[in-house]
């Protein structure tokens, strides 16, 4: 009763934040133990399961998946790992109502397809667990909303779960940023650039690739993500690229995002994929997709700051998250590895960004180096899923949280909106009705989590 | 009036354009030389000068400007080239009407600040001398009609210089593009990222920094550039950009920008470097400028590609007009001077430009490397003018036209009037009425011009 009575004055914007200072001395991190539960453990489940299953501080008592399969596999990475026997949960589509039940878990990992984050989420805050949801957190303005509104209505912190704030470029510019060597922020570029067909597609066996199925007769990802594709056109996965542009412009903290534009190019790339790989003739070919090839938004936030934000899955391209981060004083681009500060190095010269990204290396990274490492895509992993934790042992607000989950999120309802309506400008809704002025950040100023 | 007659029927799109292909049979194009007139001899226009004074098929007859200073440092020229004294028009602002009514003239060259470009190119279609304008071509919408109504109805080319057209590096792309390397375009991006703060204010004697003057008391392109930062917030130098990206995707000939939304960021850049430079207490630091930091463009094409426009000119960051172009099979980056074509070299791996570039070189710069080297900005300017004159010899349209410049032109006052209606869409108007469905694409399909 008095850690959700603790839960619940937190979420009034700015109450719990001011114990992030000293939470090791209040709370005494280093004997806590956290009960956690599994709610999927697909590809992207098994992740964070390994993760967990690292740790000292974390028991993870139940698992949930409706995947026979890939609950058996989570099954033996626990068995490996000589730990305790979970719990299992399967059998229907709302298995992990009853997962959610089991009165001595704290927080609870969502790794399932997108339109079930935000159920999922909802039920998690409701039953007082923590919820760390993975990106994106939801797929509608009405979502987007639910996971506000429950919030502060329980008291419980949602986490959505983006790993590329942790990235470790990512936040050794974010220590720039703080320290202003790109003097004051203006213009700013993400995206999410990922040549993702052989993900959309495979032969219902594999998870990448070797056929064009999707759908009931796909596998994996290619199960449930490619519909997205099918039915939706626009940013339909901005985290990855919105979630650091955040963190950078203290997004519904200071500053928010006011309104976007969507622009999307012609439909190509997946009807050809089909048609290299298998033929006109495969009935999948007839298949009428309606997400554009690459989807550019423009958002422009209160403090009058540009973003562009680039989706592009369906082509052949090289990986990149396209970040650049500018302002009065400089610049950072990762396409080209290179920072340019006014007065350091030769003038209209790049400099090579290595010897900036290693002399402002985050504390955490500074830290945590080791664990990290091996974590799952590159280190970032290890960070997101320790923040998640720390916060539940702290009984803190997440450093990443509800209204950052609605924000970054809203930009796919948003630019779909856009788009329908030939390009037009979207206003942002405020999810956090005017808090945003007071609200300080509170992501990675230390090296705790 | 021969030629006058075969101008005026060459208007009328596709007549004048089937002969482009024969045009030395049709003309002799060895043994003719052109008489040119330069309007505007500044250091731009001396560009120019120095270019025609090394042709042997061209005699410069006239030169005209306001200031003294340039004309003298143009007729020294003239004089160390060891050919002809040229006639020397000055005194007002209207003295170029006195250099058009030179009966021998047969082009003139417009190299004078923006707002001048159009009047002085109607002006010269209208005396019957090709007009070559500077970029842009055009400020307002009006500029745009006046352009090609006043082409139309004299029959007269006018050729908006656009030198990055004939970059090496974007002719080869183009060999790319129109062999299908890329596949099907869909998404290209461009733009004009250049730090002018030393353009833009000077100490009123040297064109490039050394004060924070601009306006009467400026030097050079402070002068008159400067005000546009002050009064304008749009792309007020798109050209560059949208020029090449033009030709990749045959705009006004079988495709065309059919709308764009434009955002910009705070007003920050300007302000900043005159307080740095000369305290808060100059009164430069009481101006207020109105074009935003950053402004970024979105244009869709009637055959839905997106283009992405940067105009960044206030701010510390090195030289790059940022081109990507992006298609089915593959993208070419010049940022990180990086090529992907889907099936050559390693999958997800970004290939060095280089050898691609090499490869596709255009037979342009295969014939006239050795001219073009040291004919300035990395011999673009060579070709732009080289393609202006032989068109004169022969005759014929030139190879950018009159649609061309008002197209590419157009950019700067939609995109203003975008960001005043808050990243509104804003429609291109149809400059050709309706001839781009069936108008042919004819720039750099040879080694002539």
């Amino acid at each position: 009763m008095k850690r959700r009575k603790f839960i619940k004055s937190s979420a009034v914007a700015g109450v719990g934040l001011t114990m992030l200072s000293t939470p090791s001395i209040l709370f005494g991190k280093d004997d806590r133990r956290v009960k956690m539960g599994m709610i999927g453990v697909g590809l992207r489940g098994r992740n964070h399961l390994h993760l967990l299953l690292q740790r000292d501080d974390v028991d993870v008592v139940a698992i949930c998946d409706i995947d026979p399969d890939s609950l058996a596999k989570a099954r033996k990475m626990v068995t490996e790992s000589g730990k305790k026997k979970v719990l299992e949960f399967t059998g229907s589509e709302t298995a992990f109502k009853d997962l959610l039940s089991e009165k001595s878990i704290e927080g609870v990992i969502i790794a399932t397809p997108w339109r079930w984050h935000t159920p999922m989420a909802l039920a998690a805050m409701k039953a007082g667990k923590y919820a760390g949801v993975e990106v994106s957190a939801a797929v509608s303005l009405q979502d987007c909303w639910d996971l506000v509104n429950v919030h502060e209505a329980t008291g419980v912190p949602v986490m959505i779960m983006e790993n590329v704030c942790y990235r470790r470029d990512v936040m050794a510019i974010l220590n720039m940023v703080r320290q202003g060597l790109f003097g004051e922020l203006t213009h700013l570029e993400c995206g999410y650039q990922h040549d993702l067909r052989d993900v959309k597609f495979n032969n219902g066996k594999q998870p990448y690739g070797g056929g064009v199925e999707f759908g009931k007769k796909g596998f994996s990802e290619a199960r449930w993500r490619t519909e997205h594709s099918v039915k939706r056109n626009g940013d339909v996965y901005p985290t990855h690229g919105v979630g650091p542009v955040g963190h950078y412009l203290n997004i519904n903290r200071g500053n928010r995002f006011s309104f976007l534009t969507s622009t999307a190019t012609k439909v190509r790339g997946l009807h050809k994929y089909i048609v290299d790989q298998a033929g006109p003739d495969h009935p999948n070919a007839k298949v009428r997709f309606k997400l554009g090839d690459i989807v550019t938004t423009v958002i422009k936030t209160s403090n009058e700051e540009t973003i562009t934000v680039q989706h592009d899955t369906n082509s052949p391209r090289p990986y990149s998250l396209g970040f650049r981060v500018q302002g009065t004083e400089g610049l950072w681009m990762d396409i080209n590895k290179s920072i340019y500060i006014q007065g350091k190095g030769e003038n209209d010269r790049w400099q090579d960004a290595a010897s900036y990204l290693k002399q402002y290396d985050h504390p955490l990274w500074k830290k945590y180096e080791k664990q990290a490492v091996g974590a799952g895509h590159g280190g970032m992993d290890f960070f997101v899923d320790h923040a998640f934790i720390e916060s539940i042992k702290r009984k803190v607000p997440t450093p990443i949280d509800a209204y950052d989950a609605a924000t970054w999120s809203a930009v796919s309802p948003l630019s779909e909106m856009s788009i329908a309506g030939g390009s037009k400008p979207v206003s942002f809704p405020d999810f956090t009705r005017g808090q945003w002025m007071k609200r300080k950040s509170v992501f990675a100023f230390d090296d705790e989590y």
